[in-house]
């Protein structure tokens, strides 16, 4: 390791803690923050942002990187080309386009919130097309740079390494077998008696203590944690000190708890990323869709499992009381694993999120692309939608103004979520390979051995591969959507 | 205003958001963090501190501070005279020096901890020796620098512009009076029959109730501010933002209510700060001593008066039941305004505290000055605090080693408490000279007459005048602190 590496690692530390900081002050601002603070909070977020992007851009980096010797160790190795690609995105785009979007997306997000409420997409319909506008002029800059195609090198700001060529055919083949599985899925859901709710009210006290509790016991440690409230549920925080959010209702438990469970994924893969790498590129999480499988491998892969609901309708049942019936395994499988044709994702079931997602992707693709233009998108988000899932949304606010995403200027995200199932149902189905005794364990609440494994194979290896290698590594081959499949044949079409 | 001058204002409102993340990161250390982020936000809270330093410490902010110009307004001159001062300060310190002090203070502040609990100073001494070396080489820089003595270089530091040779008559002064008074106090209070302490418990969630209803009706606005739970009360946050905590015990409302009280006397104080000068240093608190003062104008003046007493134990009747006796206005007066001979700075009472804090300026000073070695400290304390109160410390717990102060490296803080009582009964005589209705209101619990004379008298005026100046303009005259010496009499000899 020579000198200049030496000191790009020492201000790329730095740079990870003002990004700490940042992050501890946006978990504030969601959970804590009084209204009368929000502004000045802004303020504060943006300076420490600006300071993180000047230290990233000083010349004085430029100059080391192109001297920057690693040394012979592949984490270095690693290390040293991830500051490259940090250095490059920063570079790639002007301080004057980073702050006119800055400004765009707090704007539109802004109506947006009204928009959404109103559904009324012209309203926010300038709005989104500076936004886009702004979107397509980085993407530019950035594929330039990066030697990617516009939607590229959005999309590798979340997921890097993975592109839209490799993402196409995956989501042409799960549309033609959602074509094909939804129908049976729902028919054999149609046969079966209707589930019961368990009746409440479910005081918000004994919600959240039952939250921790579970989440304790799948691995998280809260002398490195907290659990809090908001009104969007999130993982934030440092890998030492994690803080997840969750919404609870006093009428429902369900929403809470699996997203707490969801959320203890993430959370999991922070506490579990290589200390001694700490505040390096290569010691962060290997990116989005990297992440959500993480969250997903815990609440959809393991919580939301026959042998799991078997254990957790008894922790119900002992902590809400009242008839036990509903708490029944097939019962709670019947409630929490139902497919449906809805129009909002963040409700969707797993066989038809990917559906929500695929539409997604390729409306923005096309938005980037020039191809489609913020005013024809309504009407394309209803026909894809119906294509896809032979409903039509009945207003914007069940359609494209739905999610806060691209309102808030965040282009080429969503594949991280199907790409990160995906990748979920790969690695169960390898961590069952690996541990045989599995789903005994996962039937007494027992989920630190799936932990360790994912410790292992996902979780301390950071950002030293990218997100296939690190599929690879963990399961032996890169991605392959038929061990989603698999697993979405094996729960709903049985 | 000159470009040199808009640059530096820029610049030091950058720096300022700095501090505010620090503040906010302050407060979650104390009242959200896990034990276990204790160690990241170490770094985090050090990588903002050397990141405002550099920022003050660039070399063209002496260039611009060289030829800047801020025009003929009053404010900006202040501003400018401000930034000055701030940018000597810290050019004063060589880095080095700034990061031993900071690793000495850190490393016997953790000692400390320990050795309090056990009452042991010979652990501490070593590492209090190293720290008050440090403190000396510190404050013999910034007298070179500033043109003031070494101590009052570090004074400067936290009540800018007092002086020890302006607060050492006081004290002497203080000293003469106590000596006198003291005794007749005890003797009055001995005739009295001993106040009967409500019973409890009193559950926490109705004092936490009650101390933020009572806190909004002095004033604080919750659109901009929280009160929480932590180990040391304090108050926090920024400006638009600020966050008090307290501590409760069932056993005992007395000590969190009053202390909510008191900390919402520093929230209004920054809450009452000019908008138009956020970000800036004359936008600032005039100093430590000032800060005190509307702590104390707000606790003590206000609401451990009579008046405020007899609407208060409405209150508290109402909010815990029971017996109405202890609820009393002469009661509660017996109980909150009890002079004793105690051991305690933190516990004293408003009449014995000065004699808490004469002993650790004289101290202090003497070992700033290398008069006094940290060996010889806890024999000097206890001679001091016999000749001042005619009690000898049983122990080192309750003597050199109660306090945080100076084993985290604040010399020179502690005479801003008594400089900060003083000016309270200075600006509650002014304020009820020009308000004569003031005792009505406060027996109708109303504060918000004083609040507002408070904010255009004290709070809106930043950091413009010094701490002399500011009683000048709010009351007509410098310290005087025969107003301090007045009102004790007033309340405790009559």
């Amino acid at each position: 390791m020579n000198a200049a590496y030496a000191r790009l690692k020492s201000r790329f530390a730095r740079m990870a803690l003002v990004g700490e900081a940042g992050a501890v002050l946006h978990w504030d601002a969601s959970a804590m923050m009084p209204p009368g603070g929000g502004a000045a909070r802004g303020e504060q977020l943006a300076t420490l942002a600006g300071l993180a992007h000047e230290m990233l851009t000083a010349p004085s980096v430029a100059e080391d990187l192109a001297v920057a010797e690693a040394g012979s160790g592949e984490w270095d190795g690693a290390n040293l080309a991830l500051m490259r690609r940090a250095q490059a995105r920063a570079a790639a785009v002007p301080t004057e386009l980073v702050e006119a979007s800055a400004r765009a997306n707090s704007a539109c997000e802004k109506v947006w919130r009204t928009a959404k409420a109103a559904s009324d997409f012209a309203a926010v319909r300038p709005h989104l097309e500076e936004v886009v506008r702004l979107q397509r002029e980085t993407a530019s800059a950035l594929s330039a740079a990066l030697g990617l195609s516009p939607y590229d090198a959005l999309m590798d700001g979340y997921q890097p390494g993975v592109t839209a060529a490799e993402v196409e055919p995956v989501f042409t083949a799960y549309g033609a077998f959602l074509a094909e599985a939804l129908p049976r899925a729902e028919e054999l859901q149609a046969r079966r008696p209707a589930p019961t709710s368990p009746s409440g009210p479910f005081p918000v006290p004994a919600q959240r203590a039952l939250c921790q509790r579970l989440s304790e016991r799948v691995g998280l440690d809260y002398a490195h944690a907290r659990l809090d409230e908001s009104l969007h549920p999130f993982c934030g925080g440092t890998p030492t000190d994690i803080r997840i959010t969750t919404f609870y209702s006093e009428g429902d438990f369900a929403k809470s708890l699996l997203g707490v469970l969801h959320e203890t994924g993430h959370a999991l893969y922070e506490r579990g990323l290589p200390a001694e790498w700490a505040r390096q590129p290569v010691g962060e999480a290997a990116g989005m869709a990297a992440h959500e499988s993480q969250s997903l491998i815990v609440e959809m892969q393991a919580c939301r499992s026959d042998a799991f609901l078997t254990f957790l309708g008894g922790e119900l049942h002992r902590t809400f009381g009242g008839n036990a019936a509903p708490y029944g395994t097939a019962n709670l499988a019947g409630l929490w694993r139902r497919v449906e044709r809805g129009f909002i994702r963040v409700d969707a079931d797993e066989m038809t999120y990917p559906a929500h997602v695929i539409l997604r992707f390729r409306l923005e693709r096309a938005m980037i692309a020039g191809e489609l233009s913020v005013a024809d998108l309504p009407g394309a988000w209803n026909e894809g939608f119906a294509a896809l899932l032979g409903r039509t949304p009945p207003d914007d606010a069940r359609g494209c103004l739905q999610d806060i995403h691209w309102h808030d200027g965040a282009f080429g995200y969503f594949p991280s979520y199907t790409l990160g199932a995906m990748a979920a149902a790969q690695l169960m189905r390898a961590a069952r390979r690996d541990n045989p005794a599995m789903d005994e364990e996962l039937a007494r609440g027992e989920l630190l051995p799936l932990v360790a494994w994912l410790r292992d194979k996902v979780h301390a290896q950071g950002s030293r591969f990218g997100f296939q290698d690190l599929l690879r590594h963990a399961t032996g081959k890169p991605l392959d959507p038929n061990d989603f499949t698999d697993h979405l044949r094996a729960r709903y079409l049985n």
